[in-house]
């Protein structure tokens, strides 16, 4: 199976970032996982399929429809914000593009599983979780930890 | 997107008919979605790989070596038994082969939301809930409902 | 600790017995553990409360106030149907009253996890799974296998 | 329905201010939710128990065995960690004492959902989540939200 990475995040002013990431790990052969929404979700998918990529989005409601245009393949979760859980749990590492405070739910649920986690810069804080100050450096560490 | 269709059940005897119906579905340009693991789900994903079609497994754990060879995309919930409604929510139409128990809940959620389910027979027999004869029957019904 | 006898169902029509078998519970030392909103559940919690008992009501939503006013202490999961597989999994035994698509999907998982399920007729008729045709004759089972 | 307040975190070192949180949080009629287990939340629903209060244990396997013995109602969830998503989302209020990557989790998803949160000094340090640092301080924000 090939690499799957989840990029986890939120905010319209990140969008450009996570596009670029989205982009990088197609290009370097990985699935991109995300929770299938809007934002931060919507623009790795897309860079992702800009690249011939392959997406999956995993969704919180009841319906396919939830899903942005970049996604590949659905998943309908119907658990509401728990299927953070399975977002992360789905990617061998993940990459945390901005974010709000599902991100931060997200980032500790990928450390309790043992997940590699870089946060590309600006966003959250974490004590000991590394940190990329360019897309292409965040997907060159995440893909080393795959 | 695709079509996507699950495919539930488990019982080592049905996995034959199981194989059919992942084959039918991937000639006919759906993506089977199933649990993961072993028995019908694997033998379904078999199936669709043979027909050089697309499987997604939903497991129950929290890592992807839980997902059989057959499994293309694999989504890790580490929510165990819940992660059967994902299964069906997932699925535009459901196929059940055979089953036990989990496959029991699984007929329930999705009839809950509202999805199109078809027994293959032998399997359960649950009032309001169509059967079909043969895997051809039950794919047939199954893609008349996406 | 006590013990927890999950009762699961719906239909305005078994709420009678409903109340029935969460009063006799009560009465038997049992807490009684549902899903928290209407119906068959809210009937349940009433009739616990009216013989002085505890009630445990298990949410699908993200705020409390999805709860009937029968409900002692509210557990609110926020992972919609799937709050299904808590409810049959916190009971020690489950009685099944009336019920639609969801009550099936719990009696699946109850028995998935091996919890004693016991349908008060008339109900679901599941292979495998006991009836019991009174109140009384239900609770005499639910509690002589906790 | 009395005040509900979750209490979160790990780390033996944590464990005498959980129990002071617990029993205060008695002491003042709020009913103590914890994750159910060990360190942190035992230690929280010792002190509630120390002080006559009632405790609700939310356990993430699929048997009540799970729980500590200072819980008098134990929830099943069988969801794993997304079961943290119940603990927070059951609280009026949260207070965190200590806590590893699953804290963190629950802090995310505790906020996402509008809860007060309030972080018991020394543990995570997270932007615009208030801090105490005494149990009493703690406990005294936390029932002023509820």
């Amino acid at each position: 199976m090939r690499p799957q990475v989840a990029v986890i995040g939120s905010g319209r002013e990140h969008e450009e970032r996570a596009e670029r990431v989205g982009l990088l790990l197609a290009e370097r052969g990985a699935t991109v996982v995300t929770g299938g929404r809007g934002e931060v979700m919507a623009a790795a998918c897309r860079g992702a399929k800009r690249a011939g990529g392959t997406t999956i989005g995993i969704v919180p409601g009841e319906s396919r429809t939830q899903a942005n245009e970049w996604v590949d393949h659905v998943v309908v979760t119907g658990i509401g914000h728990a299927r953070n859980l399975a977002v992360v749990a789905s990617g061998d590492a993940v990459i945390a593009v901005g974010g709000g405070w599902g991100t931060l739910a997200e980032l500790g649920f990928a450390r309790a599983l043992g997940r590699y986690v870089v946060i590309l810069e600006p966003g959250w804080g974490i004590e000991d979780v590394p940190r990329a100050s360019t897309p292409e450096q965040a997907v060159d560490l995440a893909l080393a930890h795959v």
